[in-house]
């Protein structure tokens, strides 16, 4: 009962077993840094999230929809897409800070903030950029945005190691703490040390300056990749056991389980809940309109809006259903590794995307014959949000003995059940795209089918994986009745039940 | 190391120490809840708020604020209180039954999901009931969702219940497990129940029908002040000796503490990154009017903006520093009773509506002669939201022994501390709206003055707290020298280093 994802919480109060030390250091102004964290992945999240509203909000109307408008949806989706790229890079730069980082005070608190909030500019920052691609303000801004998060996260790092016992225990009891500390702020400075170079090139050459930003956010990115390649060219990655790394413990480690976890959620409940806002805003009937149009029926002026509200139902069902699948895989996940960590950060920049999905379907109404377009680009994105959260499955199945419980893995008695719990909505996708091609005039039948099945068929999935082993093993048994032990080596897939 | 509150966040994945019995579970399908709950708990916060942005997006411009105005934006404050009160309250009842259902399987998370679903529908029907007050539609429709909300929660009651594996340890190994379900049952379909009156009330006559809405939504708050309102007239509650009520071990027990926190901590966050979405999506100049008004220079019509992103950075900051009061609070309090959640609720409702304090703020430049008022309305949001906390806290200190680490208590080394960091921001609102009345023409410059001196007045708590304690002894030496005992009782109160 003492793991750190599974802490007690019934019965409320009774969290409060180690007071002694505890309290000790509460008195001190010490705290464990835990619900900063939360509260810091719930803002990066959103932030991340948010700048999917104004591509959501973009009018798009048959008649106009000509270049400019295009051109505004594009800008728009861009500006979404590095916003969140550059927001989940600085979120891995402070679960990194943080893992040294082990305890916080009040300083380090306000600090944290001051960091939070020049963070929530960034998106402002893309928007002028995209908006006005010519003028170097944008990209300067940019620049001192980041070498301002640098510098503050700089003075967390000096001040944690000037009060050591704020530090990570394995650090603080390191003899090797001022290389550590050298070695942290050269991490922590790489990225300010681009921007001020860029800041400085704004200012009369303004295109390089543009490089040097893709360099500071792909570039993680890029090293991510490339380690996960020659990963699976070279086999299980060994530890690196370099003389010269000795002090960086866990700055090559995976993230915190338990981080990726809060950001992913944070993430999936904005974008559950940004829909019911439009909902609220936008499809509530104007008075004199139900007097005048509908005779005074509500009924009937509402019912005007009833794709929306059918749209919005799917969608909240969508990403209810990605949640409980990303649930239900890192349930079974002991480590994040980064590359898991990458595909988890890909199928959740699609998962930002969905709102979009609920926009084009709620569109329908208003545009009959962009339906199939509009089937297919939410089919598209569901099946990308859905099949990075496979890819993050089969990645963990590379490395299963350190990445995966032991019934996740192969021959493990959840193995199936899982297998079919993400394949669930990457073939229920691909099959609603591929019958769209088939069947073009009934694409809308087809998706809201979709969507009303799935959910469904979650419900009975343990069910149905049941019936197909069980279905799958008979007809093994009849195909083959002298394999036994074959047979046997399947059984613990069937649960006793079966 | 093992308090639920204070996982070790560090080091990232060392938190399957007890994996042989989480994993024995999670074959099963049988999961810890505390991830979902981390889930529903941001999902309820950010429904609880969100309906605040109708009200900030109310356009007021002197020439028309007229009374159809006037009504549009009590309208849509009224949606916003009602909202947050009816989603804390379900947010109390979902902790209260989560409670009593200690763990989870697949078919538990996804009816929470359906519960989520259904209550993400109810600020719509809060919207139609304010618009169309006369028309029966509205809380035809809400009464729906709350029976709905019932049903599912009844379900998931049965079915916690017929599986009792599910339920928590200690009702899972009561003899009474028939008679907790009813209690329990009961509980979950009372309000529903009113709602089914209600329902068939509003097809015939609809006043009756408020009413019992009414009822449903200030019932759990009417009992909760009529019982701390009892218990500070009786003195300290004692814990009721019934026999009669042996089966209701945890149902009148205080609220989790971690999921206050967790529900909070949702609120705070997406307060504080509603700001930016509209700074994004509103303070991007048109490239056209640059090119003709500001002839081309993206500076000068930015410039037009200052005023916004001056209120948007205090207003961040305010609500960070109103998170960070919270949070230190919340750090030394060892168990919240349900008046302490009753004022948090409060609190948490004006914070909700700082976005509006931000909007009036920003809107200083269009209208130059509402300042004085939009001032004024800032300074009693702020003021509201801070008083409830410090309110929080006195109520703790009533009940000290229980529900303050001894730290924080009367004479403990931080309490003096703890009563700064809360009396910062209600005095210096109080302040603020104080010298208003006396320096109408400078309202603008001292609400600005406040915000950015409160962060610093926060840095700087600990010395100045010090100091102030420093002098308060010596003047007390001075003026009594032979009192020692009295000086050594306060003694605690300063800490060594002073």
């Amino acid at each position: 009962m003492s793991g750190p994802q599974t802490p007690e919480p019934a019965l409320g109060i009774q969290g409060d077993a180690p007071t002694g030390a505890r309290d000790e250091d509460a008195a001190d102004g010490i705290q464990h840094s835990h619900r900063m964290l939360s509260f810091s992945d719930a803002l990066l999240s959103i932030i991340a999230t948010v700048m999917i509203l104004p591509v959501t909000h973009t009018e798009i109307s048959p008649e106009q929809f000509d270049k400019s408008i295009q051109k505004l949806l594009a800008t728009r989706i861009a500006v979404y897409l590095m916003t969140f790229l550059i927001v989940t890079v600085a979120w891995a730069a402070h679960t990194r800070l943080f893992q040294v980082v082990g305890k916080i005070d009040d300083t380090l608190a306000l600090l944290n903030l001051a960091c939070m909030m020049t963070i929530t500019f960034l998106p402002f920052t893309f928007s002028l950029m995209v908006t006005f691609p010519e003028v170097p303000l944008g990209i300067f801004l940019f620049c001192m945005c980041v070498i301002t998060i640098g510098a503050v996260q700089a003075l967390i790092v000096v001040y944690a190691f000037h009060f050591p016992h704020l530090l990570n225990p394995q650090i603080e009891s390191s003899t090797h703490r001022a290389l550590y500390r050298q070695h942290i702020l050269g991490i922590v400075l790489r990225g300010p040390a681009l921007c001020f170079v860029a800041a400085g090139f704004s200012l009369f050459f303004y295109p390089l300056s543009y490089l040097l930003m893709a360099t500071v956010i792909f570039l993680p990115y890029v090293s991510k990749v490339s380690s996960w390649c020659k990963g699976r060219l070279v086999g299980p990655q060994e530890p690196p056991a370099h003389s010269m790394e000795f002090f960086t413990f866990d700055l090559h480690e995976p993230l915190s389980k338990e981080r990726v976890e809060a950001f992913s959620d944070g993430v999936y409940a904005i974008v559950a809940t940004l829909l019911i806002l439009d909902i609220c805003e936008d499809n509530v009937p104007d008075p004199r309109d139900v007097k005048e149009k509908f005779h005074g029926s509500l009924v009937a002026a509402l019912s005007v809006y009833g794709p929306h509200f059918l749209a919005y139902f799917g969608s909240f069902a969508t990403v209810g259903l990605l949640w409980f699948a990303h649930h239900s895989l890192f349930l079974h996940i002991r480590k994040a590794t980064q590359s898991m960590g990458l595909l988890n950060t890909l199928s959740l920049a699609f998962v930002g995307g969905l709102p979009l999905a609920y926009q084009q379907t709620s569109a329908f109404v208003r545009q009959p014959h962009d339906e199939l377009e509009s089937v297919r680009v939410s089919c598209a994105i569901i099946f990308l949000a859905s099949i990075f959260q496979f890819a993050i499955w089969t990645t963990a199945l590379l490395h299963e003995g350190e990445t995966l419980q032991p019934s996740a893995r192969f021959g493990g008695r959840e193995h199936a059940f899982m297998f079919a719990k993400l394949a669930l909505y990457p073939c229920a996708s691909l099959l609603a795209f591929a019958s769209t091609c088939f069947l073009s005039r009934f694409s809308t039948a087809i998706f809201h089918l979709m969507q009303i099945a799935v959910p469904f068929a979650f419900l009975l999935l343990r069910l149905l994986v049941r019936l197909g082993l069980a279905l799958l093993c008979a007809m093994r048994g009849l195909a083959q009745p002298a394999t036994q032990a074959e047979e046997d080596a399947h059984a613990p897939l069937l649960p006793a039940a079966c």
